[in-house]
């Protein structure tokens, strides 16, 4: 036990502190009133279709895990390709991401409705029921994923095993849970959603003229259902991942930067645990600073919730300086600065994304301007933009890169063992940094579709012009927040897939150490794989860009991106129709709804759109989990490693694209609904409408689950690491 | 002289034999009939804007001609950075790519009407007018390519250059000349054709309600224009620069695979020359083999062209063991495999790329289907399926490289220095493989615009019932074989950006000898920069994965294709709003245009056309030669390879999703056109429309680009070698 430092407590007890926040939050919203009996009906239906859906989904996902399970336990007791440990840490990370998606997305169906009463009294008063809802999801994630590392780290360091480069890989594989589970959650619920907001709104808006949100379309309960199975649930999944998977690739990075130097390496093991704790209780700080008074601008708004994720982020940035200055680590300066680089990245990120979405600025407003001559040119700018926007978070993910790598080595840009693994380490605990702030910033990004039901529901009880204003200014909010979060999801997913690439080196190495296979080092010796420094492994496998192997890996990759978005895509068109086959029908054989007489059969759009995500899920999942495989017995550690860096850039860069487009001609269309260029009803209103459909799936499912695709593709490979070396 | 054997002279034989060839076909075309005097008039229009728009090109070429000649002159000659044949090279390059574009383009536009006159007789005869014209682009390209190349293999020679190494990468920087011109002529071509032909579609297909082609419409002599301009000049500056580079880099490969190999050495070096050469003859033989009867069905119509083409490359394939037998190269059994590795990818992908865009099969299908729900869906489905198009090029790409590689290096895997000179010299001659076939590939490619021409005269002027039947076959015909000559371009664009990568590293390696900087080789010694294996060049500069100028290097090249394409895009979209606002303001301006009683003023458009493609230009073309500076300055060799990899993944994998959507969408709209959903004028109609137009920037001006993109970075990395190891 003496891996644990005293110091470490402070991560189980951040956990519980977050977890009892979460409780307390959540009892609070539960007290407040749900309003009239209209908005509990309806809230009422939202819940049980989502978790319906959520029921649904763990079905299937519990096959798939024991599945998983199984072969592991095979790879682990039978062919001894993997540690005993691993298949018990994979099915825990699938079971705490799943718990984090079950409460969130119960209190977000819990807080519509009250949202849009309290905004029957104040715009701050629905604000906050709003955000600290949020706040709920923001801090389950933090709280579940640093319990789940927390109890790891003490049962294997209990479980008598030395080692802390195998503890860092064996706790790695826990990711391998979480990944599984947001992978379901993010592909399943993104399809889900945009099946029922595309449906809905090509057979609403564009066919029978009647606005959103209305209560005579039969798809729109589906479609509020969905905000929270895919915005609430799905991103809350990806970015447990994310927080778990920089923390526990930057403890490994850790271990092997300072195997044998004693207790200097339990430090670092454990010093992104600490930033990651620190980060929980100055989240809880920011979230109280939220606030807002009645009649705010949009602006204000907008502030009022960048003043809690500012001030955290200023305050870890502080604390990080400290914490390292008192853990006594080596070039404790550079570190912190790496933290500040990921901290940083993650701001300009968000900003960017804004600049490129919002109609405040010129890309949407001419985007929203292109309406005046028709659909094409909408489509056509809305692609040209969102591709020219990726320039920005590449630029800044690249230069985070550098910078935080040569911070923590101390500027050392030659490519020694030591220089290597310093800088790998830096990069790591950027990404940590970058994510230091979850807490809050998931609660922002887990506001918007609860603002966004709450809209929702005030326009199906038919509350009054005031309230529905409050609710309009609430969800615009969110929809920026959206955008920002989502390019946070995804810078942070890059960061996270580059500390998982350095990680996949290290389970390699251990993979071999276990069969007692040996390497040749960059001088020719034979030496053991775990003495393998990352020179030695890079020569060894012929890790360089003349390899056939590793550009064929690159190819392989890129191209896995555009498959899978591509798969996703057709996937939602599909969904989709089958929605808008149904909406026709019941406008055609239901007599009265148009006018208003009839109810219409909510609850069968809700299973629609329930049976065709599960359906469609499937095909992309599995080919996320196949591909790294194949690609690993076939072309062995250098197509690997080709296929991780390919479909890493690829998918990052592509995953911008289809956000920003996605966002972008969300809020061109916006502009127009405001009275630009024709107002509501107008040509020009249709035109944006057709660059908004389009753009639902692109920011909301293939976009998304890139983050995912780039991830996971990582994680497989390092779990799988044993079946490579066999071959 | 000693490196030139006597079997060399069949070079400049071969390319004499295809121009005088293009010069008999193009006397041929100019003895028809023009037709009537209408026909000739409209014929002359399309010249006049033709030669008007590669005028005013040229102009703009000249300018930067001058500019970069006098930098290379600077670091040739006061720097000595270069050697002093480049700026010299680098003239010719572009001077002859820049008169295959204009002899090309002349007979395009003399063709058209000649077509639609003698379809007024028969279908074969205007086939034969059409592909007979087309042939004159291929055998020009092919032609001056190779003449090029044999003049300077004899000056070098002649001037007492010994070392073949030196020859090889001096004659690669001719390369940069052909880049530059491709730059322009189809990004240039690229903007004005789809500038045209969005703008022509959105005021008179959609709004004023007349079909394509009309003559009532100001732009369609622009529309007519751009054809000849972006899809002749362009793709034939294109394919001039494809062809020229995978000879050019293959002779690089193998002067360095079989140094000190004496004549083995020169026989490596003269073997692709040779294999093109004799490409040359059989692709005429495939030529005169083109012809088709009466009352062809599509199909029948097809099978014409796909004989011409097939028999040649079965010839060539076999004509290629017989080379490289009576070479006496050694290993020829192998190489020659991988010239027919090269061979068939590109028969794959042509195959792919018709499964994907032709409505004959499932995939266009169900994007015309989805027209039933609208545009947005139609735009969905698009891109679902060109994301998802790109699994089988990509694939195959994959495999020829392993292939390639394996063949002929006698499969052996472990990466030896002799292994990967060997492999990589492989890749590059499947390049050339792929590439053997252009003279008649190019003409099927350049057929197409001249039988969309004929159609549009034949329109315009009026033709009777019957010929406009047998244009519109024609022109069908056309539209397949120009999107798998795309896929053929895109294709052999990767292969040959690949052998540049190759030769990139051989170009360091002389930079670094002429300032007399030395590398370490992988056992730690200094070693003359000449003498470094391609293991010990990625040693020393540390080219591995975990290097993160090299992670940074892929994700700028990444990003880099996305922004050029996002660019090329917005420029479109603004070229084509000046053609609306033009056509619009002649509507409402010139009375009695819409009646047919007055002319609309044609000229105007075309100049609006050239200055918007001229303005737009700039900025992309900058770019792609900016970038891989800035990289190499500042991220150095490692840098650049990444970019340059990375660059070619996510550019090639860009480029087929682009290239496949649009012809997809093409076809679709025709689906619904032959009577399918509704066919003309209904609600599918117009959403096919919107799809179409959406596709038309996607594949004829961003995709097309993307291969000139890949290719130039390693041009210019190439050229700029010098600079990099200066820094």
């Amino acid at each position: 036990m003496e891996n644990i430092l005293t110091v470490f407590w402070i991560v189980p007890v951040a956990s519980v502190v977050a977890l009892g926040m979460a409780l307390y939050f959540y009892l609070q919203m539960k007290k407040a009133d749900e309003g009239t009996p209209r908005m509990r009906e309806i809230a009422q239906h939202v819940r049980h279709g989502a978790m319906a859906y959520l029921r649904q989904q763990y079905k299937v996902v519990t096959i798939v895990f024991i599945v998983l399970a199984a072969i592991f336990a095979v790879m682990a007791y039978v062919l001894h390709m993997q540690n005993p440990w691993v298949p018990f840490a994979f099915l825990t990370g699938g079971l705490f991401s799943g718990l984090a998606g079950f409460f969130g997305m119960k209190t977000a169906t819990y807080a519509s409705a009250r949202t849009a009463n309290a905004a029957r009294q104040s715009l701050d008063g629905g604000l906050r029921v709003a955000f600290r809802s949020g706040a709920v999801m923001g801090l389950t994630v933090v709280g579940l994923g640093l319990l789940d590392i927390a109890l790891w780290y003490l049962i294997l360091n209990a479980a008598g095993v030395n080692s802390l480069v195998t503890i860092t890989t064996t706790m790695l594989t826990f990711g391998m849970g979480a990944s599984t589970q947001a992978l379901f959650a993010r592909v399943g619920g993104g399809l889900y959603t945009k099946a029922a907001d595309v449906g809905a709104d090509i057979v609403g808006k564009v066919e029978a003229d009647i606005p959103e949100d209305d209560p005579r379309n039969p798809a729109t309960i589906a479609d509020n259902v969905g905000d929270n199975v895919g915005d609430v649930a799905g991103m809350g999944a990806d970015l447990y991942e994310s927080y778990c998977g920089s923390i526990l690739s930057t403890a490994a990075l850790g271990a092997t930067a300072f195997v044998g130097c004693g207790a200097m390496q339990v430090k670092s093991v454990i010093a992104p645990m600490i930033i990651a704790a620190v980060g929980i209780f100055l989240s809880l700080f920011g979230i109280f600073l939220v606030r807002t008074k009645e009649g705010a601008t949009m602006k204000q708004l907008l502030r009022s919730l960048g003043v809690g994720t500012n001030v955290s982020a200023v305050l870890i940035a502080g604390a990080t300086f400290a914490i390292l200055y008192l853990l006594d680590i080596t070039n404790w300066v550079g570190i912190s600065f790496s933290v500040v680089t990921g901290l940083l990245a993650g701001v300009i990120i968000g900003q960017a994304t804004e600049y490129f979405t919002s109609h405040s600025y010129k890309p949407t407003q001419k985007i929203s301007e292109a309406s005046k001559t028709g659909a094409a040119t909408v489509i056509i700018k809305g692609v040209g933009t969102g591709m020219i926007s990726t320039m920005v978070p590449v630029v800044t993910i690249s230069v985070a890169i550098m910078l935080s790598y040569l911070c923590a080595n101390g500027f050392k840009l030659e490519m020694t063992a030591q220089n290597l693994s310093m800088g790998l380490y830096g990069v790591g605990i950027a990404a940590v940094g970058m994510l230091s702030t979850l807490g809050i910033t998931l609660a922002t990004d887990a506001y918007g579709p609860i603002a966004d039901n709450a809209g929702g529901n005030a326009e199906m009880s038919e509350l009054g012009e005031e309230v529905r204003k409050r609710t309009d200014a609430l969800d615009a909010l969110g929809n920026t927040t959206a955008a920002t979060g989502k390019g946070f999801a995804i810078g942070s997913a890059a960061l996270t897939a580059l500390a998982l690439l350095a990680s996949y080196i290290e389970e390699i190495k251990e993979a071999m150490a276990r069969v007692g296979q040996t390497m040749t080092d960059v001088a020719g010796n034979v030496i053991e794989a775990t003495k393998a420094t990352i020179p030695d492994f890079m020569n060894h496998f012929q890790v360089n860009l003349m390899n056939p192997k590793v550009l064929v890996g690159v190819f392989i990759g890129a191209m896995a991106a555009f498959l899978f978005s591509g798969i996703t895509m057709g996937a939602v068109g599909r969904a989709a129709e089958d929605m808008v086959k149904e909406v026709r029908r019941q406008f055609r054989e239901i007599k009265g709804i148009l006018e208003g007489k009839a109810t219409p059969d909510y609850s069968r759009c809700v299973e629609i759109s329930t049976r065709s995500a599960q359906r469609e899920m499937i095909f992309p999942s599995l080919l996320a989990i196949i591909i790294p495989i194949v690609v690993g017995v076939v072309l062995g550690v250098a197509g690997v490693l080709g296929l991780l860096v390919g479909g890493l850039a690829a998918g990052f860069t592509l995953a911008i694209f289809m956000s920003n487009a996605g966002g972008a001609w969300d809020n061109a269309k916006k502009m127009v609904e405001e009275g630009n260029f024709g107002g509501k009803g107008s040509e020009s209103h249709k035109a944006t409408i057709v660059g908004d459909t389009v753009g639902d799936p692109f920011k909301d499912t293939s976009g998304p689950s890139l983050n995912i695709l780039i991830k996971l593709m990582s994680m497989v490979s390092i779990v799988m690491a044993g079946l490579t070396i066999a071959f």
